[in-house]
């Protein structure tokens, strides 16, 4: 199948290219600075932001709160309506389910989370614009045997397979658990957001079936990893339960596998600019389901004020 | 081929037996506390030995140490001979070298390292006897493709595999390269040497083909990990180059992926007492070969004084 790009690609890749560096044609932080109030955020959190192209902000949520996600956590994940959706990555070996997609969708407690001002206002002020969601999902890294997921920057990804225009989103992951430095933490590269990395290879058809459990393509070179981590260093975001990791879409991360005893659970919410709504992807395949990248469900997300009692009263 | 064994079995395992811990029988710093003046270790880093089961001592050697070591392990890991002697680890796919077993038999600067009285007398110490090589490999962990390695007890594997009677033997690692937290150091559990945990399983006939570049037999289950961490929680060997990690041959040990630019390499030199060579092994199978279990050549290591200047003449 054929698809024609009708938008002029600012950020070419993979398709017999060569590895090298493009210029971010986009802001990082949207808007001029001293509009931002509802997030909260300061300014030097926002210079951060602008610098390093991540945040980890402790705290966001209390133990309590953190407590009723895990349990709604649990239920989906041990759902047969679940994983009979399909939207659902399993574990080859045993079938468990590792992350559940549109967790936004899945239930009225995770649906609130994506609306909790908590969240809602920081990307409505770092993208300056209103927002919808992109991508959501719940991922369980289990301990012992959770498996290492390689460098890569999602918006080469988001921009090849589903045709994201710009670099005006950003990733939002609330943990669930610790993140210690031995768990096989999100590690971030500081200051890659800032440059374009393209990717050789191709895009196969029904990447995403593969790519999700182990990425192949869109992945940097080895010269390209080593020149961002020698000008940025490397960031491993450890972290409390409650915390919230929020990194620009060109962020170029990772994490090594986890061997411990401790598992890693996080809400993974993506966050996209209404103003820069996916069109036909980038590469001559179809777009990807619905389910891991919204294209005809969009709906703008506005901030709704929920405590502690209002998402108890959401448990099932 | 069906093998007697003619000593008792003091720490069965696999063959069908379920996990569950076994005291351990042995001690772990051998001999009198006051007669331990060669190595050097002051009371507190004995009694550290004694209860973690392992020492991290920085700046054993120098950087320019570092660097001839480094130059010679560097040939080594080039060379056609030392491929072609299949006394190797190579990755599956490129063939690269990534272990040299007997590399103290390899080259005249390791063969020199490992009589070097910064180490054999910390060995002497700790075991209270005359010592020799069981096993010595120079590793190589690549960076951005580092594969993890699963917790394990070393005696466990040298116990049912090479007939290793008792706990009276230690590894070292001398540090090439920096361990940092993020690219997958060695990590080991506190006071797990002090109990011998029983694995699950046979011993598949030439395990030592596959175990050593993944092992699946020989390791503890999902509660005897949990239950040992949870009682001495983790530490990553987070070290500079010319550092030396000491551990008791029965600490549980293992290390994640390595994503990260930094390669990580070390030499690995077992020194076990004379009074504990090798019986035959504690499972029907044939016993490993030479170059992973010294079984034949049994050479008593005496310590041998070597400066810079000393090791830079042993480089070829």
């Amino acid at each position: 199948m054929m698809l024609t790009t009708t938008t002029t690609d600012q950020y070419p890749s993979r398709a017999g290219r060569s590895a090298e560096f493009l210029p971010r044609h986009d802001p990082v932080v949207y808007g001029s600075a001293d509009a931002k109030t509802a997030s909260g955020l300061t300014a030097p959190q926002l210079e951060a932001y602008e610098r390093d192209g991540f945040l980890i902000l402790p705290e966001v949520f209390s133990q309590a709160e953190i407590d009723c996600f895990l349990r709604d956590a649990t239920r989906l994940l041990g759902s047969e309506d679940i994983k009979r959706s399909g939207e659902v990555i399993t574990e080859p070996g045993s079938g468990d389910v590792r992350s559940i997609f549109r967790v936004h969708a899945a239930s009225p407690l995770f649906s609130r989370l994506v609306r909790d001002p908590r969240l809602v206002n920081i990307a409505g002020d770092l993208l300056d614009d209103e927002v919808y969601i992109h991508q959501s999902r719940l991922n369980y890294k289990p301990g012992f045997r959770g498996k290492e997921f390689y460098w890569h920057s999602d918006f080469e990804t988001w921009h090849v397979e589903d045709g994201m225009p710009r670099m005006r989103a950003l990733s939002m992951s609330i943990t669930l658990t610790a993140n210690t430095p031995d768990n096989g933490p999100l590690m971030l590269i500081p200051g890659s957001h800032k440059s374009f990395a393209v990717c050789t290879g191709e895009t196969p058809a029904n990447h995403f079936k593969t790519s999700l459990k182990k990425q192949e393509y869109g992945v940097p070179t080895d010269e390209t990893l080593a020149e961002l981590a020698q000008r940025g260093g490397i960031v491993s975001a450890v972290s409390q339960p409650g915390s919230v990791i929020v990194f620009d879409c060109n962020t170029m991360h990772g994490s090594n596998s986890n061997i411990t005893p401790s598992p890693r659970s996080n809400v993974f919410v993506v966050y996209n600019a209404m103003s820069n709504r996916v069109t036909e992807p980038f590469c001559n395949q179809a777009p990807r389901p619905e389910y891991i990248c919204s294209r005809e469900k969009i709906e703008t997300i506005k901030p709704e004020k929920t405590d502690l009692m209002g998402y108890r009263a959401l448990l099932k």
